[in-house]
């Protein structure tokens, strides 16, 4: 607790002697060496209020030179757009906190069911079974697809969702993000209009913003994307992909209906649109659910799975489903890349699916998750949220709270008393929009902490 | 051996019928499933053809639709640059060819090292000292620099390379080719003029073609890069990138002298350059050979390593070490692509080099590795080969052979005998150069059916 305050204090320090001008633009903040020094800080204390600072565009780092007073923006003064890298500062900014635990933090806005979730499934007991498959492969690149054995087992379980597709219609990944990262190399230029959703998934536009794509946001409504605006988007800017959350959508939780799903199909067919459905959060809904790939068979869609979320992150292991000709393009550009996969951790989630109950495991974590969803929409009732979708079963809820215009504001109250929240303009195109919504992850909903600073 | 008789007969086939007017410009090739029918060839020896004939430029894939007959390019007719994907066809080629391994073959042109050098570390052994780190940590997504212990051992290891660095100054990868990818990924815009070997690291140059760059070609000589040349391009183009290989260069098998690396370091000081040293061969190599990052101490360098070569291109890690903030801002971009790293795979590193005798392990993979360069110079002196260099022990000989003008030419014959070989073109930023020479591996180099080929 205590090294958020000191974090905290110290950024607005630094941010009010910038604003009655002590600071001036291209000022260099003391080094973290010295802040330390001079006011006895941990490293790790002055490094985090430094970012945060970044992270609200009041410094910048340079390379290796420390950090310095940037230039404050007016509002749509037309100047320059800035690099692909800074305008992925916030996401970046958004995307370290995910990956940061603190001891006695609550970590409301994560994207990770709790670990404790997952336990039953000991990763370290498959070993032996790993091996049985062969040592000598262990120590070569792999097939540019991805372990053999592996793809064969996705076959099935994309036949779990009445898609009906080859093995040379899989390739494995290092997560769905790498998978949409090999489709963003593959189709996406500078300049090029993608179409995203909007309240999205923020890694996506990350990597969006890094390659110079321009992105179109249509508006996430609690069956699935606005058409209207779909479909004004793709008269006026002819946009060539859609990357798209069928089911359990981010951050909202909510989930395409049939009517959406078809009426999506027929303008991409019209307009020639290939949709990337990112399907991360499959393992966490029931198999009924409806999917663009299941009802195109992967014609004009690719479908994008990963075994992060139910199994482990720390394993790193996708894949994306599609045309064989499109997958055999998208493994071509991995190989580009990063030459091939983890064979060691490919096996692993092979063995996993064959041998480890993975269905049983799946049908436990889905129960975790319903108690949860249950307990967690009856918190935010009691503190009069109005909550977007309320499902049966999804790790995130999308809320608001009643006097909070701007997430943001929240957030900040929050960290001061150790809770990580996920505000809403994380997961907006323009970042500088003012969102009241946040988004809560059901397992930590229950939180003292949390209910405290919303009274505050 | 047939299926290569037959492969060649197969392309050679539709390569008569196109070169005869036959089947001419946008006529689509039988599918896949016809030609099988008709032939009673198996899927993979029709893919092979008709993947060979693409690689020719002969005949191109157009998603899902099949395979079809291209314009034949004349020679400079100022048509419109192809888009990325299709610049970086040639090197998909030969990375393919890397990736398979048919039984009975020769790998001559294969950039790794035998399989059996490698199995003195056992990777299975060492799982319980993995899942002794602690479980629950192989469930979550990691830090972004990648494992923190590892890292620490590689601050040790680039100690030895007389390298000084802390560990926040390490970044964990997916071997060498991610490393250079997100140094790519962050520096280079499309058009970007960028410096590289040439002779050079072919991968490199997909990456660098996939992100639309400018390749400048500085030659390789045997002692580094031609000075005259990077001089030159650093006056005329102001490239702000260079990729080079100081240790066991890739395909030369030469190594840069020091008076060559001071030379190197004052112009990039001059012309505020970075240089990206790729360095995935040190551990081939003697701890003494000359490193610009030495030299610099990762104030002008970025230090790309990998332990692909040398334990396990299954695992897939690698590094990259460099001056704080541009390790920064390069786990930024790790993160925002792919999260993480594979914290499995990590530790498994971290453990063999704590505690499995790895320096053991390279004085054995080096006692090899001097024993195959002995034999393999023996082999080309025999046959009357002209070799670039001759070091005491190097992974690859660079050789060209009396009567061979075109690399290209002798590879066909040998595949024809299966013996896969890695012509010189496919190390030259322009793949329509006529290169006489090969790169060969020397675990490979005493083998009858090369001697045979070559006589034929």
């Amino acid at each position: 607790m205590r090294r958020i305050t000191l974090t905290q204090r110290i950024a607005s320090d630094i941010a009010g002697q910038i604003s009655e001008g002590i600071l001036r633009e291209g000022d260099k903040l003391p080094s973290l060496r010295e802040y330390m020094r001079l006011h006895g800080y941990s490293k790790n204390t002055v490094i985090t209020a430094y970012e945060y600072l970044a992270a609200e565009g009041l410094v910048e780092a340079r390379h290796g030179r420390g950090f310095f007073v940037r230039a404050v923006p007016a509002a749509g003064d037309g100047d320059q757009a800035p690099p692909p890298y800074a305008r992925a500062l916030d996401t970046i900014w958004m995307m370290r906190q995910q990956l940061v635990r603190e001891p006695g933090h609550s970590h409301l806005g994560e994207g990770f069911p709790p670990v404790d979730w997952l336990m039953d499934m000991r990763l370290d007991k498959f070993h032996r079974q790993v091996v049985r498959g062969g040592v000598t492969t262990l120590f070569r690149y792999g097939n540019r697809y991805g372990n053999a054995s592996l793809r064969e087992q996705l076959v099935k379980k994309l036949a779990g969702y009445g898609i009906n597709a080859s093995p040379a219609q899989m390739l494995t990944t290092f997560g769905a993000n790498h998978g949409m990262d090999l489709i963003i190399r593959r189709f996406v230029k500078p300049g090029d209009p993608v179409l995203v959703e909007s309240p999205g998934y923020y890694p996506l536009f990350g990597k969006l913003q890094l390659q110079g794509a321009r992105m179109l946001p249509v508006p996430r409504r609690i069956d699935g994307p606005d058409l209207n605006a779909l479909q004004r988007y793709l008269e006026r800017d002819k946009p060539a992909l859609f990357f798209m959350q069928s089911v359990g959508h981010n951050p909202t939780g909510t989930d395409l209906s049939e009517m959406k799903a078809r009426r999506i199909l027929e303008l991409a067919n019209k307009h020639n649109l290939l949709v990337v459905e990112n399907d991360a959060m499959a393992d966490f809904k029931l198999n009924t659910c409806t999917r663009l790939s299941s009802l195109d068979q992967l014609k004009r869609t690719l479908y994008v799975g990963s075994f992060s979320k139910p199994i482990s992150a720390a394993l790193r292991v996708g894949f994306v489903a599609g045309d064989e000709g499109l997958i055999s393009e998208l493994a071509d550009v991995k190989m580009l890349l990063h030459i091939g996969g983890t064979e060691y951790a490919e096996r692993t989630v092979d063995v996993i699916l064959r041998e480890g109950n993975y269905l049983r495991h799946l049908s436990r974590l889905q129960e975790k998750l319903r108690a949860a969803t249950v307990i967690g929409l009856r918190v935010l009732d009691e503190l009069g949220a109005d909550v977007f979708h309320r499902p049966e079963q999804s790790l995130y809820l999308w809320a608001r709270f009643p006097g909070i215009g701007d997430a943001n504001d929240l957030t900040r109250r929050c960290l001061e008393r150790g809770v990580m929240l996920a505000p809403g303009s994380i997961f907006s195109v323009d970042r500088r929009d003012r969102v009241p919504w946040t988004r809560l992850n059901v397992a930590y909903l229950d939180d003292p902490a949390f209910r405290a600073s919303l009274r505050a």
